[in-house]
């Protein structure tokens, strides 16, 4: 029996299995050092013990999306080592802060499959869940990959297709436990402009541009402990159908985040990820651009923490003054890399 | 009203005026880390806490310039997003160690204004402190830049250029408190030469070279959350005047002073910045060497701690064996990229 | 008297002389997310406070490789600065863990010298040993260098070459104390191959790949105060025999020992580095692939704790399905860049 992981294949999955993932990480400052070396992320809760404690946590949190691609990343020696594309993330929801020390671990439900009109492939729906050591959930979200079969021949399972939220409720959002924005400080956040101030449908061209690294990608998707083959071998990638390696989705995610600073420099954790897609691949060498959209506003059940529902866009090698995101024909710009739906909470005056 | 911060021009600067630059930042063991990755740092008091509190300090402090650069990088924003050029750095006093666990913050206060010749830019001099999360200083310096006006017909403001000394006075240096050096291990160290070996005038070529990578000095700059635009975005600097990325002044300096270990292994701690001149830009791909002066030496309020002021000069591309500097027409030689003129604490037998 | 340190040259050494090194250094949960980054590796024990807890570690220990370069990279200033080749390992062993806090120190014992026919050169054989802050040994190795001589003239000493063990014999292993596996949890670790199933001769494909960035084999060189001048000098290795700089063999050495987990998950801690060839250089660009082959299986003095002897080969650019070492001649295949033979400990059932 071969002792490599050679990952599962479509008919590998059972509707209603979990599959709980290794390795268990405890995050640490380094892990959020690094984060910060990597984007360059100005948002105030992460990076001060001193402002964070003012406002009632317990310490500065890891960075959301640090979190995230942590717990993300143990999912893929299960989940998407054989797929073909990574179709869609949703109702994704982070309901608890992360701490240094915490150790995370990740667990996933196969809430839907289907096979696909070829016969050689299949989508799988997983529902994946991130928790601490304390056995507390700290997020979960959807996502679902088309993942090839061993056997072209093998039967397929009834089709399921999960009923997924368009976006999570506002109802649904939970803003950190117990907080208390009196402290809030506008000139440490590094911004006056608070929930009040942003009016649905605003645009923001976060202007800022950053270059990608090979290097940078890899050391990011190392981290994360993310094993999927594409973004590290450049042996076989230089065969392959870009001739390079493939920068980690979420290292676009983080950097988005990141430049998005210069315009929502208030918005201090993420409440949700709606949707999201990559819509074109990015490759080290490229620079990326974001600009945001304010697509819904909402009051939160915390005291003075309002919510915002925001698109943000990125490019690779494009500025963003004009807001691209698709042409005539519907279909992404060519220059478009991500599209990212996601709520995010901000102080109210 | 935009929501983007596009600086501050030179009209917006007035006398007098405190700016409280975001974001606080607690440094890390993380940091620290990552320091030591980025430069190769050998000195020991940084690099053990078992050592560093034989001396008496509470643990290993993070590196001065690590904590000089998370200072610096909050001004950049506020300061010189509009800069046209760093002009200089005087009376940078270290005033207190920073431990893993402390928040850095910064402030700046404007204390010259000088409208240029051209009409089109202007001179700017803030002193930017750093404070802990206790509000105690640990450090403040000088800069002064050249910023373009947003409104070339903005009236000039009464020119006031600060008093600035030369260097700053040995009997002003702060050695860190409470030091006891008996317990310092000469073999630990790394040398045998303490600050009675040294002479004013002696000059020590440094030997080594470090090649620079766009990955490391971006990983850098962005832990040091510094923002300016010129390091980051290969899209907008592939049309620029270098073709290139340029490289933090900042990064040529920790590089600089990492190299110096070899022949000032046990210049402790730095005590102050007398002044600073980025001769020549830096890109990627180039290596950098250094050489050092001793310009002077003093005693200090301390036992057993000794000062020397050093200039430290880095060149690209060119080793230092005859200690390049300035040609015969004065201007510095085009390898010689830093000229930094500094206090280090060395201990005394 | 210089004040630079030009190294020990061959003639420079003493038999039974004792070298202790600088810099002592702090270990911290900032190196191990670094050393993470810089390899994806997802072994459990470093990985998570909670399941190395759950064993009967004190915290998660420091990657065994990281402690290991740590201590190595002290020694390079004292023994390797004027080598010509590093010419192998013996004995060494990992006898306690290393905890984030802990401060490592090496020393060397000079154990063995005999110049070389040449006359230019000679071989320096040292034991070096790592300790704690509390002057525990943390772990100790021969290693052997071949050295320039300063004066081709200088008298040869009387040929010393130590008696060294082809291996650590598994009596002499010492797992970590007062371990209990009955907490291990195999979803978690990654895999359920225990000891057991291992079968001495049985070898295996570690499948990935990894490609090697100039910025991060700098970057963990670095991390490891390791100053061998050929991995950071462009502008001198340009010029010199490869027209690179050379990748610090260590950085093979955890690169293939992170692939490894493909396959050897559950080798959750080294015991012992038996012997190591550098088969070939490595250079940035490359991509590294690893197989390895169960050598030796030995129980050990810790209940539920076995041993196996592992060879790991390490490949460039180069898959290896079809296992390569050697060819014909019975040289290394070109291909070849390391050849680890060491101990590692693995739940039995």
């Amino acid at each position: 029996m071969t002792k490599t992981n050679t990952g599962n294949f479509f008919e590998d999955f059972r509707l209603g299995q979990t599959i709980r993932h290794a390795t268990p990480r405890t995050v640490t400052a380094g892990d959020q050092a690094l984060y910060t070396a990597l984007y360059g992320s100005r948002f105030v809760v992460p990076s001060s013990d001193a402002f964070a404690r003012a406002l009632g946590y317990g310490a500065a949190p890891i960075d959301d999306l640090l979190a995230f691609h942590i717990v993300f990343g143990k999912t893929v020696p299960d989940i998407s080592l054989n797929a073909v594309a990574n179709l869609g993330y949703a109702d994704g929801r982070f309901v608890a802060p992360v701490y240094p020390g915490d150790t995370l671990s990740t667990a996933s439900e196969v809430i839907g499959l289907k096979e696909t009109s070829s016969g050689k492939t299949g989508i799988v729906y997983v529902r994946s869940t991130g928790t601490n050591q304390r056995g507390e959930t700290v997020m979960s979200y959807v996502r679902w990959v088309m993942v090839r079969k061993r056997d072209e021949g093998a039967p397929a399972p009834d089709p399921v297709t999960p009923d997924l939220p368009e976006a999570v409720a506002a109802a649904d959002l939970v803003p950190p436990a117990g907080l208390d924005l009196a402290a809030y400080d506008l000139d440490a956040a590094g911004s006056p402009h608070l929930w009040g101030d942003y009016a649905v449908g605003e645009k923001i061209d976060h202007i800022d541009g950053m270059t990608v690294e090979e290097a940078e990608h890899q050391i990011a998707t190392r981290l994360y402990q993310n094993t999927a083959k594409v973004h590290f071998n450049q042996h076989v990638e230089g065969q392959g159908r870009f001739g390079r390696r493939l920068v980690y989705g979420g290292h676009a995610i983080s950097t988005a985040r990141a430049l998005s600073f210069n315009g929502l420099a208030n918005a201090f954790a993420i409440g949700a990820i709606n949707a999201g897609a990559h819509a074109n691949p990015v490759f080290a060498g490229v620079t990326l651009y974001a600009w945001s959209e304010i697509l819904d506003k909402a009051e939160t059940s915390a005291p003075g923490v309002g919510a915002l529902r925001v698109r943000t866009v990125a490019t690779k090698d494009r500025a963003c003054a004009d807001f691209p995101l698709k042409g005539e024909d519907g279909k992404y710009d060519p220059a478009v890399v991500l599209d990212l739906d996601y709520w995010v909470f901000m102080p109210k005056r």
